[in-house]
C-alpha cells in the first residue's frame, strides 16, 4: 500500500532523519522524497510516497503514532493520503464548455484519479455534456437576490458528497467567503491572463488593448481577494500584431484547459503545498 | 540595391496595386512584401523590400516621385531606408553590464547592422568594455541638481554624432520628456518583467513576494509614461519555489539579453512600426 | 463575398502588380497578402484574402479571367477557395480516443469550419464518441489479407461523400500509395515524436531510451515514405529523468492533440501551401 | 561550511535514513536532499547540500567515517565535494566566438564559480578575446599527421593545471578516445540539433532541407560514439520558411549558448549524475 506525506513545520537540524528513520523502522520503503525550505521564513517543507508491505501494522496505527513520536516533536502540520483513496471533485461550470470536457475526458480514460460526484452550474447549458459523461448535473441559477440561497444549496450538495476540493472550470461567478472558508486552499480556478497582470474582468480585452506580444492563463487557489491566490501553475501562448481579440479568446482556450488541468492534477497527487500565499510545487 | 519602404495611412481600396505597380515600372523587384490593416482604428499598414537593378534613376527621384504620385494620394505616413545605410544607435548604460556586453558582441560579429558612435553612462563603471570593443564612452553623473545639464550634454552629443536611436541597455535612470520628444519611438527600453506586471522599480522581487511560476522581460519603446510605451517584444522563463530573488536576477539576464537585442534587430532591420501605443512587428 | 486565392510559381518582377492589379479592377479589397520567395528553388508563393462586393461579375467569371489573363502569362498553379464552402474531412481512427475527442469539440463549437462526414476505423471502440457527436461511424477492420479491400471501401467513402482532405488522428495503420496518389497533400498525420528523430514506432520508448530532456510531436502530410512528409507543425514539452515511458506517453498525449488541431486547422483555412517536400505556412 | 554529496547505489530499504541519521549525527544540517529511483535499473541516486558548522571534526574524518560506516554498506559509488573548492575547467574553441564569449562573461561577473586556466585552440583567431579576459591561450595546431602530437600537448597542459572537466565550446575537432578515456562525462560538448535528430556535421543545413519547424541544441557528455553521449540540457527555437540556412544559424547561435552554459552550470554545482548513458539531473 502506498501513502503519500505531506509536512511542513519549523525549520531545525534532524528533520528528515528522524522522519526517514521513523518511516524505515514502521516497515516502510521510502520510493520519493523532496524536500524544501523557505529560508525566509524559516520553514521546512517535505512530501514523501512510501511503500507499506502487506504485514505491517494497521495504517490508522502508523497515523497515530507518527502524530505523537514525530509530529509533536517537531511541531508539525501534516496528512498522510493513502493511494487506494480517491479525493472528490465538484466542477463547477457556467456556459464555456472546454475546460469542462478537458477534465472530463482525462477522467474517462483514467489520468486524472479522482472521482467527480457533481457538477454544479448557474446555467443549464452544459447539461448534455455531463450526460454524455454521466456525471449528476445541478443547475442552480444565480442572482443577486438568491445568491445566499444558491450558496446554501452548493454547500448542502458538496457536504452531501463529501466533496474533497473544488474546480472553478470558467465558472463566471465569484464565489463567497463562506465557500472559501470551507474550503481553504481547496478551490481551484482557472484565470485567463498571467497573472498578476490583467487581473479581474476580460483579460483577453485588457491583453490586446495593452498590445501584449504574450498571453497567459494562470490555476490558483482561491482566496477571497479576487484573483490573488496562490498560483499552481502558469503557461503563455504567443501573440502578435496579427490577432484580434477573438484569437486570443481562440488560443486562449486551450492555454485554459491545459494549464487548469495540470493544477487539478498536481493537486490530486498531493504535489501541491500552500505557505503565505504561496505554492510549493513538488515534482 | 535594397530599399526598404515603411507605408501606412487610411484603409481603403487599390493601395497595394498602386504602390507595387509603382515599384515595378520604376524598375524596383518585390522580394518582400507584408501588410496589415487594423479594422479597429482603419489603418493600412506595408513594408516592402525592393531590389533596383543599376540602370535605374536615382534612388532620391524614385522618393521624390513616389511622394507626389501615391503618397499624397493615399495620405500616407511613409520612409525609405536604403540597405547600404546603417542607423546610428546610441547605449546608455549604467553598472549591469549583460546586455551591453551582448549589443557589443553582436555588433563586433557583424550580426548587429548599425554603427555604435557612443555608449553613454552615469557611471564610470563599463568603460573597460567600451575599450575592449573600441567604442567612445561618455561618463556623463546624474543627480538631481545636475540632471537638465547632464541632458543638455547627452542631447548635444547625440545630435552632433547625428544619432537614430537610444538603446538603453539597463539605464537606471528615468529619461527626461525631452529626449523623447527628440526621439519619439527611437528610444528602445528593456523592462524586467513581464509588463504590464510589475512595472516600475525591483519587479523580480515583486515577482517573488506573489510567488509567480514564470518570469518574464519586456522590450518596449519609451513615452512619457512609465514602462507603458509599444511592447516590441517579450519572452520568458519558468521559475518555481526553489528559486529566490537572485536566482529571479541570473535567470532573467538571459532574458533580458535576448529580449533586447531582438527588439533593438528588429528596430534596425525596419521591421517595426509604432501606431496608437502599439507596434506592428513585420517578419 | 470573401475568396482565398493560393499561388506558385516561377519568381519573376511584376507578379504582385499584375495580380494586385486584376484584384483591383475585379472590384475586389485585398484584405491579406502575404508573399514567400523561395530563392534557391525560383518559386514564388502568394496568398490573399480578397473581399468582394455584392455588386461585382459572379465569381465563376472572376476566375476564369483570373486563368487567362493571369495564371498563364506567369505560369501559375494556383486555386481560389470561396468562404462559403467548408472543406470536408474524414477522420480515420483506431483505438486512442484523444485527437478525435480534440477535434470533434473543436468541429462542435464552431472553431474549426469544416465538414465531418465520416469517422473511418481500423476498430469498433470509438463508436461511442462518433455517437455523443453524431458523426457517421464506419467500422473497417484491417488484416494483411483485407488490406485490400478495406481500401476498397475507404476509397468508396470517400469518394461518395466528396471528402478533401483525410485526417489520421493517430489511426494506426500505414496507408497505401493509392490512398496517397488520391489524396496528395491532402491526408494530415500527426507522429508522435519531434521528426525527424525517432521516426518509426514507438517514438516514446526511443525517446526514453535515449535520454532526451524535450520530447515533441509532429504534423506532417503524409507521403509515401514513412513519416517523411512535409512537416505542417512541430511543438515540444519538457521530461526529466523522473519521467517514465508512461508520462511521456501522458504528456505527449497534450502535445498531439494541439499539434494536430493546428495543423487541421492551417489546412482548412487554407494557409498551407507544399514545394519540394516541405511547407510555406502563412499567418 | 558546505559539502555537496553525489550517491548512487542498488536500490534498497533504508538508504535515506542510514544517510540522513549519519549526517545528523556527524553535525551536519541538511539544508537540500534530492534522490531518485531509475526502477528499470534498480538504482538509487541522492544528493544532499549540507552545513557543517565551525565546531565539528575535519572534513577528512567525516568522510573517511561515510566511507567505512555507510557507502560500504550500500555498495556506494559516490563523492564529496566541498563548497569552497571550485572546479577547474579548460575551455576547446575553434573559430566560433559566441560560447567563449558567453562563458567568459559569466566567469567574470562571478555567475560561473569555476577557474579557467586555459583555452586551448586548434587556430590562433579567438586568442584578443582570451586576452581581454587574460585567460591563458594555447594555441595547438591540429592536421591529420599532427593529431597524436597535438592530443599530447593538451593532455600535458590539462594534467599540468589540474584540470577537472573540459568544455568543447564549438571545437570542430574530434576528440579522442583518449583524451575521453581520461576524463569520463567530463567533457562538455554543444551540439548544434535538437539530437538524436542531425546527429553529425552540418546539423543547420539538413534540417533547413527537411523542412521542420523548430531547431534545437543539445549539450551532453562526449563519449566514444559521435554525438551520442549523456545528454545534459536541450532547447529549441522557433523557424519557419522564411528562415534560410543562415537565419538558422543566427538564431542557433543564442541557442548553443544558452544551452551550453546551462549544461556547465549544472556540471559545475553538482547536480549531474550519469548513468547508462543518461543523466539524472537534479533541480
Amino acid at each position: 500500500m502506498k501513502a503519500i506525506f505531506l509536512i511542513h513545520c519549523p525549520d531545525q537540524g534532524g528533520i528528515i532523519s528522524s522522519v526517514t528513520n521513523f518511516i524505515h523502522k514502521a516497515g516502510g520503503n521510502i520510493t520519493y522524497l523532496d524536500q524544501h525550505v523557505d529560508e525566509e521564513a524559516g520553514v521546512f517543507f517535505m512530501r514523501l510516497e512510501v511503500e507499506f508491505s502487506k504485514g505491517t501494522q494497521p495504517m490508522g496505527m502508523v497515523e497515530e503514532r507518527f502524530d505523537k513520536e514525530i509530529a509533536s516533536t517537531y511541531d508539525m502540520q501534516w496528512s498522510m493520503h493513502l493511494s487506494t483513496t480517491r479525493p472528490k471533485m465538484a466542477l463547477f461550470v457556467s456556459k464555456y464548455n472546454h475546460c469542462l470536457y478537458d477534465l472530463l475526458i482525462r477522467y474517462s480514460t483514467g489520468e486524472l484519479k479522482a472521482d467527480i460526484p457533481m457538477i454544479i452550474s448557474n446555467h443549464d447549458t452544459l447539461r448534455p455534456i455531463a450526460d454524455q459523461f454521466e456525471i449528476p448535473y445541478y443547475f442552480i441559477p444565480v442572482s443577486r437576490e438568491t445568491k445566499e440561497e444558491a450558496e446554501n444549496k452548493q454547500l448542502q450538495l458538496l457536504r452531501e458528497k463529501e466533496v474533497d476540493f473544488v474546480v472553478l472550470a470558467r465558472y463566471m461567478q465569484i464565489v463567497t467567503p463562506r465557500l472559501i472558508k470551507e474550503y481553504p486552499n481547496k478551490i481551484i480556478n482557472i484565470h485567463h491572463s498571467f497573472l498578476p497582470a490583467f487581473a479581474g474582468a476580460k483579460p483577453y480585452h485588457a491583453a490586446f488593448s495593452r498590445g501584449v506580444k504574450i498571453i497567459g492563463a494562470t490555476s490558483h487557489y482561491v482566496t477571497e481577494e479576487l484573483d490573488a491566490g496562490p498560483i499552481i501553475e502558469q503557461d503563455i501562448t504567443r501573440v502578435s500584431h496579427v490577432h484580434k481579440v477573438n484569437d486570443f479568446i481562440d488560443k486562449g482556450r486551450d492555454l485554459e484547459k491545459l494549464v487548469l488541468s495540470r493544477a487539478v492534477q498536481l493537486h490530486v497527487n498531493r504535489k501541491t503545498m500552500v505557505y503565505n500565499n504561496k505554492t510549493v510545487i513538488f515534482t
